[in-house]
């Protein structure tokens, strides 16, 4: 039997006791959290933020989606222009239900990096590798990998990000175990978010007629437009 | 084959019928129903409520998904304030289709334990431990535990809350074997609940732009938003 | 290799092709969905109305969902009052790509029947019996029965319907065979339909906060509802 | 360890990357994207078009949904009149990263046929046949067939197009590679899509009641709705 509490500190076998804990206990964290949003909401009002966070020994990882651009169209309508992608923060424990968030890593997955993660089996693995600065001048000088390998016995993952920074001459890991439970969350939550940051939702949503179109479309192509296009 | 008719009371094949049954010959659950409603209308005006619901020979057990708060931030955005969940309501038969819903007893599960539910193989099982008071001086004076355990033959499961109160020196068991159709509603219903109750289809639905913001969005940062951040 | 054109007639390998011959060569049919169309619609405008509809050669299939109702409640929310479902309808072949449409039979699927279809392995079988008039006077007279049963092989499904009318003394039965690629497209439309006819998507989006009702909420219990409700 | 880069060419690790490169590196491809659009636009102002695409050392290929159609009923209602499609394009490879878009092949596929790709093993394969002339008088002058095919070692599948015209005397075949996580993009994303080129978001959208219609429905049938009608 599964005994999903043996995987995680006591105080976390209740979501909320966990993040009141942090929100009582780490003023580092909390402060951080908030001016983040503040300086994403100076361009931004109205949106709207979520994450899902889960807190371990060393570190915690957080993960949450952003939404993809779209560009307007000299016709009216728009195209996408920037996919959107899912972020995993990582950040690492300072103490007993502490974490610091401004010793954060990033690391930004796109949507075939998504599907990856949703599509992995129990025992398989999976890495990529991000130049930030590629195809600029900076190349090479920092240099992120992120996998995920097997906890074993079906119980889970590890996530491992790697950053190594040729500049500073530094190298940053921080490791989060993920139990079964929570790795499903996030293969809901992703293949849940995967069409959104690819902007297929907007694409598919019925936009009702503007009200004054209320001439007929007399010169519509044929449907098997395989064809004629 | 599977004839999951046999696993309902006779008068159960019909998904109506269980609900006319319960509607016209129990008055203590219809009412308890309505009450219950009432009180959280008072604050919640506009909400919508719906449940799904199996009723067996020793108790029903109903599950409803919860949504998250956000709390708005200074600059305009929101953020998620606290999870949704999915609330399982369990209560006791006292008759031939009649049912207490004054003796019921509440088990509300978490993001990390829905996803543990919606993973859980034929053979598997899994248990949760909540104290209703965890970190208060009332701790460790309820203790509530959920198990799901296979019914065995991939048929289904068995849903068993036990709660335990030191203070009055009760146990109280309930438990409901749930069908292998009755199980995949849940998981299909939990799984998409789960991106709801973590607030990711509100950050994830496009807003449209406010009117009055027609300015053009000079400052954008650099899309590789991993290591500007 | 599966060439699933094999399992359709010649003219039935393009969706359009198989409906452009129905509507050109079956008045019958067309004329009959107008006229069930426009019963629905006296007591329901603005409705829309898609079904999915496979055409063989003794009889047809079309699935088409039906949303839930909610009632007012008091306090301004309101309550699911009766679940949608999922409507099968099949009507008898009377000619090459003909088919009779006043001779059609009904079965409704529940969500629970829902949820049996779509978690059924390929050499799985399930069966419904339903007496649309259970607990009236007439209990018994008409009798039906859904069946799916495996076609061999993991290439489909066949749907078998039957309805025993013990007044008319009457059996009519239909028999449609399902391929992996049409019981994927059932299963898909059938996991995405149940949420709906549960009436979880509707609890589950956010509503905007009415305009009035600025005053801010102060009596908000204690979010671990489990306990104090 | 699966190392999804290996699949790539190494500019393509990030997503973004590829796009830039293309974009500086191919004018032909821009603008012949840019007429396409305009042209849709011309009839459809306010659409939103947003695409998946892969891009691969002899050709790429690009996938995006197309919304159903609905046609006005005489009661105020809507009925489905044309399913939506998923339209594969292909176009080839003319250069390093620069790839010809006058030269792409379409292809359509139906509700079925996605339900074939989306339920397709990891060593199994398919093949869709389509005649754009068909039951015209030029049936047979083109012939185009799409398949599948593993990869092998469950590492993604083949996507390959052929188009046989009779008479130009030509035949194009291009081939795209698809990894394992770009399977599983398409997969979601033609899951996602599926219920929404059959128009049943549209139809299981709850539709606000009309403001005037404040009279009760006095005449509502019985539930059991697989009898009556």
């Amino acid at each position: 039997m599964l005994r999903f509490s043996r995987f995680l500190p006591s105080a976390s076998r209740r979501g909320f006791d966990i993040k009141e804990a942090l929100w009582s206990g780490s003023l580092t964290f909390q402060h951080a959290v908030s001016t983040s949003a503040a300086n994403l909401d100076e361009r931004s009002s109205g949106k709207k933020f979520a994450s899902y966070t889960v807190f371990k020994g060393k570190a915690a990882l957080s993960i949450h989606p952003i939404l993809p651009s779209f560009s307007k169209l000299e016709s009216g309508g728009s195209r996408i222009e920037r996919n959107g992608s899912v972020m995993l923060t990582f950040f690492p424990a300072v103490g007993q239900r502490k974490y610091d968030y401004t010793k954060k890593q990033l690391f930004s997955l796109s949507p075939t990096e998504v599907g990856s993660l949703i599509s992995l089996g129990p025992a398989e693995s999976c890495e990529f590798f991000h130049d930030p600065s590629m195809k600029s001048s900076h190349e090479g000088q920092v240099k992120k990998s992120l996998s995920i390998t097997p906890l074993g016995s079906d119980s889970g993952y590890f996530v491992n990000i790697t950053v190594l920074n040729n500049v500073q001459k530094t190298t940053d890991r921080l490791s989060v175990p993920i139990t079964k439970a929570e790795f499903s969350v996030m293969r809901t939550a992703l293949s849940f978010a995967l069409p959104h940051i690819m902007g297929w939702d907007q694409v598919l949503t019925h936009q009702p007629a503007a009200p004054a179109s209320s001439k007929p479309r007399v010169e519509r192509p044929h449907p098997d437009s395989e064809w004629e296009r």
